[in-house]
C-alpha cells in the first residue's frame, strides 16, 4: 500500500520516523530507529543497544538492518545519497526541523524532498480483522481490570492507590502496562478531566472517575467509568442518565460512510437537551490502536469519513466545577455491517 | 536566567513546546500546551480540557493562560502577530516541521526567527538544592522497591509478574508510576539491554537484570540491579566484579570540570582490562530529572564539563549473546565538593 502511494507520487523512497509507524511497517519495537522504504527493499536504522533484536524482529518481514553509530539522520542521509538523483518523501509533522535539516543534509543534493502528512497512520486507521481480534483482547483486560477493582473502593482508600491497584492487575493479566497515567478523580477533583491521581482519600457521597488503558501485545485499550460512593442524589443521577443517553446517541451515529464529526454532534445534542452542554468540555472520541489517540478524531466539524476497520473510542462526559465529573467512555469497532462495542464493563450507574 | 539569554541574543521572545520544559518554566502539567516568554509577561497555550487545571499551575508564578480552540502553533503565531517587528527565538530539535511552518505562516511577517537549542534543556541540567532533595527521595523509593522486589524474586515467576510487582511497589511508595517500561531480563534475554518483559518464567542458575524507574513528584529515578538465582559459577562473579569495578572508575572520574566523555573512558578501560570491552554495547549514563535521559550524556567522545548540580545515571554492563547480561546502575548526584550516590540499593552481587 505506501509502495503505490510512492508510486502514485512519482516518489523512490519514504523515510518513517514515528516509532509506532516503524513498528507497524517493521515489526521493530525499540526506543531509537529510523526506517527507509523504497521500491526494492525497506531499511532499519538503529543503534548498537538493538543489534541483536532488531534483525530478530525485523528480518522476518524482509527488512534489512543497519546499526550506525552517530545520530540515525545522518545515517539515512548517506543511506539515501548513494543513489542517483531520487525524490524522496518525508512526514513534517513527524520530524523535527532539526532532523529533517541533517538529514537534507547528509542525503545532499541527489534526494528531492517531499513532504506528506500520515500516510502510514491512513493505514493504521483501518485495523486489519487481525488487529481488531488483538484490539478486543486488550478492551476485554481493561474491562476485567475495572470489575476487579471495583471491590477495592472505598472510602479511605487514596487515589495513588487505588490506581496503584488498577495498573497491578494490568499487569497481572498480562498488559505490558498502562498506556496512559491511570486517572482515578474523587469528588471536585473529577471536574478536572485528565486529573493525576493524588493522596486524596475516597469519601462516601463522591463520583469517583476511574479512567484507565492497558497495552496488550502493543495495542491500547481505554475505558472510563464513573461510580458513586453511597447512594447516589437526584442530581447525579440524571448527569449520569445524560452523559449515558449521550454515549449511545454516538454509538449510533457511528457508522461506515458518516462524518467523523457525527457522532460528536450528536452527544452534543443530547447533552445541551439536558442543558449540560457547557459541562461537556472536551471531544466524543479518537482512534485507538498502537497509540492511545490516533485517527480518525471525533470531534465537531471533523469530515472525514467512518471506514469499516477504524477503533474509537466513544467518551462523553459532563465536569462541573467544585462537585465532580462524569464519563463513561468505551472502545468501539466499526464494522461494515455495524459497530462492536469491544469494552465489556458494565454500563450502569453503580452505587458502592 | 531564559530572559538574560533572550536579551543577549537581541531577541524579544521564545517559544516553547516541549512539555517538560514547558512544566520546568510554569509549572503546568497537561499533555498539550505552548509556552511563550516575553521580557514582560509569559503566556501559556492550551485547550479546554485544562481549563481549570492550567491557571491553579501556571498562575501562581505569573503565567497568564490563554485557553485555545484550534491548533496551539495558530493560536501562538497570531499572538507574536499582534506585536511590532519581533524577534523570536525556537527550538528546532522540540518542534516539527509541520508545527514550525504553522506557527511561522501565522505569526507573519512581524517575526524574525531564530533557531536555538536547549536552552532551557541546559537550565534543567543544573538541578537546584530542590530539585536534589527531590531526586533523592525518587532515588530512595527506587532503590526500597528493588529491596522489597528482591523477595519476591524466585524460580517460576514470569518477567511480566515480576514486573508488575515491580510497578505495583513504586505506585504504593507513592510514586506517580514508572518512567519507562519496566525491565525484567532473565537468562539469555538479559543480553537485550533493552528487554521488554515477557511471559518467561525465572530459571535456577540464570542471570536477571531488573532496571526501573520510578517519578516521584514528576521527577526521575533510574536504577538497574542484576541478581543471580542459586550460586553464581566463576565467570558470572568475574564479569559482575568487572562491571562493579567499571561503576566504581566511573564514579570516581565524575567530578565538576571534568569532561562528560571521562565517566565512560573510565569505565570502557575497566571492562577492556578484564577483556569485557566488547560486550559493553551502550554509554555509560545520561543525565535524569524530569525526563529519564536528558543532558549531559556520558559518552564516548564527550567534550562538555560536569557542572555541580548534573545528576545523572552511572550505568557500565556486559551483555553475551546466548548467555546473559550484568548490567549495574547508581543514579549519581554532583556537587562542587564531591558526588553523592543518590540510589541506596545493595552493589554486592545477589544470589537469591
Amino acid at each position: 500500500m505506501l509502495r503505490r502511494r510512492l508510486s502514485a507520487a512519482g516518489a523512490d523512497a519514504m523515510v518513517v520516523t514515528h516509532l509506532p509507524n516503524i513498528y507497524y511497517l517493521s515489526g521493530f519495537t525499540g526506543s531509537s530507529g529510523a526506517l527507509v522504504v523504497e521500491h526494492g527493499r525497506t531499511t532499519l536504522f538503529t543503534d548498537g543497544r538493538y543489534a541483536i533484536q532488531a534483525p530478530a524482529q525485523a528480518a522476518p518481514a524482509g527488512t534489512r538492518v543497519e546499526i550506525t553509530k552517530g545520530p540515525l539522520p545522518t545515517a539515512v542521509g548517506a543511506h539515501l545519497a548513494s543513489r542517483k538523483r531520487i525524490r524522496a518523501v518525508y512526514d513534517p509533522a513527524r520530524v523535527t526541523v532539526a532532523a529533517q535539516k541533517t538529514l537534507e543534509k547528509a542525503a545532499g543534493r541527489a534526494v528531492r524532498w517531499r513532504a506528506e502528512v500520515g500516510w502510514t497512520e491512513a493505514l493504521r486507521a483501518i485495523k486489519s480483522p487481525a488487529e481488531i481480534a488483538q484490539m478486543r483482547k486488550a478492551a476485554r483486560l481493561g474491562s476485567q481490570v475495572f470489575e476487579q477493582t471495583v471491590k477495592v473502593i472505598r472510602p479511605g482508600i487514596t487515589e495513588i492507590d487505588l490506581a496503584a491497584e488498577i495498573e497491578y492487575r494490568m499487569r497481572k493479566l498480562g498488559a505490558e502496562g498502562p498506556s496512559f497515567e491511570t486517572i482515578v478523580a474523587s469528588g471536585p477533583r473529577g471536574a478536572l478531566p485528565h486529573a493525576h491521581p493524588t493522596s486524596k482519600r475516597l469519601r462516601r457521597n463522591e463520583l469517583v472517575v476511574l479512567d484507565l488503558g492497558a497495552i496488550l501485545a502493543r495495542y491500547c485499550c481505554d475505558l472510563t467509568r464513573t461510580v458513586f460512593l453511597g447512594r447516589a442524589p437526584a442530581r447525579v443521577r440524571r448527569w449520569y442518565r445524560a452523559v449515558s443517553e449521550a454515549r449511545q446517541a454516538a454509538c449510533e451515529a457511528l457508522a461506515v460512510g458518516a462524518k467523523a464529526g457525527a457522532p460528536d454532534a450528536a452527544a452534543r445534542q443530547v447533552l445541551v437537551a439536558y442543558d449540560l452542554g457547557r459541562y461537556f468540555t472536551h471531544s466524543t472520541g479518537h482512534g485507538l490502536g498502537l497509540e492511545v489517540h490516533e485517527e480518525p478524531r471525533l470531534a465537531a466539524g471533523q469530515v472525514r469519513e467512518i471506514e469499516a476497520g477504524n477503533v474509537v473510542t466513544i467518551e462523553p462526559g459532563v465536569y462541573v466545577e467544585g462537585v465532580g465529573g462524569i464519563r463513561i467512555e468505551d472502545d468501539v469497532a466499526v464494522h461494515s455491517k455495524g459497530i462492536e462495542v469491544l469494552t465489556t464493563a458494565p454500563l450502569e450507574l453503580l452505587e458502592l
